[in-house]
């Protein structure tokens, strides 16, 4: 039996035009998981990673406009909680999906910890931008008082900016692989909560955002996945995007994207992560495969007629 | 090897006099945890239920005070949040605290769903408050736009009320078991997330309130564990309560315990349901010992040295 590790995009969870209501989200979420149900009925063996950025960012300013009634959580904790909100809905909404095509699966949501390496460079230089935007004076005070790093954003304020560095090691993967032969695992939601390990062998917590396509592509290689599957908006990866040459590409070896990247083909933020973490993966397992393409293809995609598939050679 | 369910009550997570921050639950959930790793080095198997009062009320404060900022979240997922803040504390303190003692035991957090029957008479008459106060007009509007049950809180303005229904299904209990034996699962925190089952067998969250010692004790039966450990903050139970003729219990038998429940010995709300719940587990399994004691006479009371032990005969 193929083990594939998906990784859903935001369009998994919510809708872009929609109200950005818990209640919106399951419905979406609902939808979602008729694709990865009928993933699993065709016999594949699945794990599940999802982003958490609208989820945390609500979370986090619905913490901070409340911060003078009840205090603000810190980004970790918002994570945390991001995980448990998303998990809950995908798993009520995954396991019905799978009842309905007689599959008893079990389905649970693990709350992870996934470790950062504390000098990783992006902490030299974060990028990712999270929570409310802040006058400039606003901005000056979070800097002094509580050490934040801010930016300013195009003319729409300051915002604080938090590091994206690259994940280490998956803290709860025991459990991960002890589950996976027999229950789908909902793991490392919104890249895993980041964590730093300290010299005694703690974890402390720290502010940070790590990319859900690279500890997706982590999982796979610890559990030893057949595939590492990316979810997005898009059916096929393509080059010259948006261009009158545009070219949607059925293919890719591990060179030919690395080629791709240097000519800056993929958008950072975007394009970018997932076909580095699908180049990690082949170049770490180069007799498996990686495949990007749409929700509403993957069941095609798995089946070799669309998506972009990644090899190594 | 005996396997035990512990509850943790409230004051294992959070100081009574502290500020009520998430960093300062992580210094006590740090102290509770050394309890938890000393029970699992002595050669008990754990699975760990908690509460979840305080936290989810300040979710749920935060969320409703910043409506106008991002919609405020369904009580349903102001839980699942609530698990995912709770349980990636714990497993991070645990996890640490077992290091130290030598013991390199996984602990994970599964985020739990738990099934209440929808005719619980519970539903009929609401009783837990949660969430924010609300003026006579907040609260009419309230009633009229959502449906929500209000009562007055003793002059303070009025507070919305849910249920407090019985926990009857563990959803995910499958995982709980299949970890079970390997690693210290953290599960059904605050209750578990109350879900109610439709006729097509697919689960919707409700607002509602699942007593923990109550989920703590179906987990118990669930996972056929020797014992059900109640911790609280009291070293034992007690009779007159705070009367000169105060009388601390070793010892309770179903009946004697049913008889000082009749007599009305015991709190409601606080220490009645960890008896009930006690009750519970005693009755279904009669050649069992559920303890309540607390969190620092923990060792003393799996040792047969003091707590409150209930037995069926």
């Amino acid at each position: 039996m193929q083990k594939i590790v998906v990784a859903l995009g935001g369009n998994a969870l919510q809708s872009g035009n929609g109200p950005a209501t818990a209640e919106a989200q399951l419905e979406v979420v609902k939808k979602t998981c008729e694709h990865v149900a009928e993933m699993c009925k065709r016999g594949y063996e699945l794990a599940v990673v999802h982003g958490n950025g609208p989820q945390v960012g609500r979370i986090l300013l619905a913490s901070e406009t409340a911060k003078d009634v009840t205090p603000a959580m810190p980004f970790d904790v918002c994570g945390a909680m991001s995980q448990g909100y998303i998990g809950y809905h995908l798993q009520q909404a995954l396991r019905f999906a799978l009842k309905k095509r007689g599959k008893d699966v079990p389905v649970v949501t693990l709350a992870t910890q996934v470790v950062v390496d504390k000098n990783d460079p992006g902490f030299k230089n974060p990028t990712k931008p999270i929570g409310p935007f802040y006058s400039q004076e606003e901005a000056k005070a979070l800097v002094e008082e509580k050490g934040y790093t801010v930016k300013e954003d195009a003319g729409r304020g300051y915002r604080r900016v938090v590091a994206s560095p690259i994940p280490q090691k998956i803290v709860e993967i025991d459990s991960v692989r002890k589950l996976w032969e027999t229950t789908i695992v909902i793991t490392c939601g919104g890249g895993g909560i980041p964590v730093v390990e300290n010299e005694d062998g703690s974890l402390t917590g720290v502010a940070a955002v790590i990319d859900k396509d690279f500890a997706a592509e982590l999982l796979a290689e610890e559990v030893e996945a057949d595939a590492l599957m990316i979810l997005t908006e898009v059916e096929k990866v393509a080059i010259n995007f948006n261009k009158p040459d545009q070219q949607d590409l059925a293919h890719m070896t591990y060179a030919e994207a690395e080629k791709y990247c240097q000519e800056g083909q993929f958008a950072p933020g975007s394009m970018l992560p997932k076909v580095q973490a699908a180049m990690k993966f082949v170049k770490a397992n180069p007799d498996k495969k990686a495949i990007i393409t749409s929700l509403d293809k993957s069941i095609d995609a798995l089946e070799g007629k669309t998506g972009t598939v990644i090899t190594f050679a």
